[in-house]
């Protein structure tokens, strides 16, 4: 076995030994590494109560690498994947909630708040490249007509313009968001509270197969974890490090979706609500947070680019470099650009009508396009590359 | 006629001689005093600019002081009667203006923004006790139901709990205010941009002649003036600046009620917006608004009595002093004295019930605040002394 290979059964294995997020496990790992971390653990020879937490899962007949390895061995069969810090696709930003545990202090949920130790996934999408243009769309389960009419709008606009809409694969607001990306023929991702051969809920079986096939489903959870109610609270600080981005659509008084956005915005990321009539209890939870410093007021999806836009630029540089391949092209290309979808191939005709230019200009232009690299040709039309050059 | 006399009368005929708010006039007068202010503008002595604003007014065969004392008659006739800054009455936060004056500039509109020279008044409160806790509750004219629902609901709140709802007395969410203050036996301030014998719009002229029985009927223009377009954003000024605070329950993009929250906010005052639908043309303004910083959101009167109290005591303190007398009474009297109206009687049952304590406790008790001036007993009832102790 390769020292890679040693590390990256490792992160699995700390993975299932504890809930993700163990302030005290991360610690550890970050000052010895994965592997010499997973045998002190296994040894016992870490704190009380960090040898507390991992205990129910470590019963004395399990081989905690073996454990792993046959996780592993599923994901192959169903068609999943294990992503870890290693890898080149690990979305950095995680890394963040490094800076966010440090922060907060009191109750588990709030304190052990530490970047997953890896992350299972479905889809073919490279994770990094899926979450460096993505906002989180997020809110109530009971959600009203209005927020699920507004969730759709919002969600839809955000793919078309080739942000990934990521949630929380939930009834309501979540559900409304990635049916509406995948409406949009755009990205969507749904970061999940259980395993990914334990869709919840059961009802989105569907949904996430869907999800699956055109987009990602994530979770920090190996196969066949439950989910439970507290890990919902767990996973939202991931939505909120993983996306520059969260917008609460609807929310009431007590509420997850206010929990994630706290994190978005202890993490600077744009926090956003939409706001509601002050008669509907699902718009309680928004205009609490709209009541704070730091929760920007957001009417449609033009005003969340506005803010995820510029939190971007300002906190979170892609690695591509200081200026965007995009921002060299002239303007008339730029324009047709933006109106090339991710994921679903549009002709030159429909791309001309969304830019609002000729079908000459753009039947003259998007070649030019494609022999940089920007837009390849698909089912005679185009689509943006998966990589821009 | 005593200096006293004549010093209204020169505001008066001072007030009829340009548009309100003229700051050069405003900074004239400051200087040399309004009747040595009244003269050099009547001899033309003054800029081509202000000679020019005031030369509309002045035909050769107008005496000033002529036409100021016949309007004088007229408030008599007509029941009303003009307050000058000589005046005991006078709201000296209106004073605030001088400071708002000097920090715009630009359009006649943004630039003339000085205190008024005198008020014409309909209505028996005194316009010092009227405005001290007092919020202007304003909006669209075209209101939708949403709107009109929440003006009544915030402005009924607010009068019960004895603040001054002021409004512009125009068709939508100023009517709804107005009527749902006097609905709650409250006190309610209409702040006109035409003459007290031109109401406007005619439609309210009802609606005027009660709220000028029971509140404040308030103009800065003479007998005889039209309600001309660009008045109504002359006025607003005083609106903004007479009261604690301004909220806009629902505006369109473009819409006086967002200037009258800007020079809320410029004065220093609390400015607040409740949210609506996304969906609503009618909210567009109070989103625009919250977008900005210095805009509190407001859900109900409860948030908006928390913002205009904290304003109040940080920046405009009564004149009676650094502790009010209600913080001297005891839990049970001050809860009581909260459920007791300022101009509508209540029997001692149905204080308690307001006040949520036993009717043995409230009969015991509205005696002893009735000996010490809070109280005055009232057809079978209690209602709040007119000044208190």
């Amino acid at each position: 076995m390769t020292d890679a290979d040693e590390v990256r059964l490792a992160r699995v294995a700390l993975g299932c030994l504890t809930e993700p997020g163990n302030r005290e496990l991360g610690m550890l790992v970050r000052r010895v590494g994965p592997v010499e971390g997973l045998d002190r653990l296994v040894r016992g020879s870490v704190s009380e109560r960090l040898a507390e937490a991992a205990r129910l899962r470590l019963t004395d007949a399990t081989d905690a690498r073996v454990l792993a390895r046959s996780l592993l061995g599923d994901a192959d069969r169903l068609g999943a994947r294990v992503v870890t810090p290693e890898d080149d696709e690990w979305p950095r930003q995680l890394d963040d909630l490094v800076r966010l545990s440090r922060a907060a202090d009191g109750r588990a949920v709030e304190r052990d708040t530490d970047p997953p130790h890896c992350l299972w996934v479905r889809g073919d999408v490279a994770l990094d490249e899926a979450f460096d243009r993505s906002v989180a769309v997020i809110g109530a389960r009971a959600a009203s007509n209005y927020g699920t009419y507004v969730a759709t709008e919002m969600a839809h606009g955000l793919a078309e313009r080739g942000w990934t809409v990521v949630s929380g694969g939930a009834y309501g607001i979540d559900a409304a968001a990635h049916r509406a990306a995948l409406a949009a023929g755009g990205l969507t991702a749904a970061i999940l509270a259980s395993g990914l051969d334990r869709p919840y809920p059961l009802g989105h079986a569907n949904l996430f197969d869907r999800i699956g096939e055109s987009g990602l489903l994530v979770s920090e959870w190996p196969f066949g974890s439950a989910p439970h109610r507290m890990r919902f609270l767990i996973r939202n600080r991931v939505i909120a490090a993983a996306t520059r981005g969260t917008v609460v659509v609807e929310a009431a008084g007590r509420s997850g979706a206010r929990q994630t956005l706290g994190r978005a915005r202890a993490l600077g990321r744009a926090a956003m609500a939409v706001p509601g009539p002050v008669t509907s209890a699902m718009s309680v939870g928004c205009h609490a947070e709209l009541r704070q410093e730091g929760t920007r007021l957001v009417n449609d999806h033009g005003e969340v680019i506005e803010e995820v836009g510029r939190i971007g630029d300002d906190l979170a540089p892609t690695p591509r470099g200081p200026e965007r391949p995009h921002d060299t092209l002239d303007p008339l290309a730029a324009q047709l650009l933006d109106a090339v979808l991710p994921r679903k191939a549009r002709t030159a005709e429909e791309v001309a009508a969304a830019a609002g230019v000729s079908g000459r200009d753009a039947r003259r232009t998007l070649p030019t396009l494609v022999a940089a690299g920007f837009v390849v040709e698909h089912d005679n039309g185009y689509r943006l590359a998966p990589t821009p050059p």
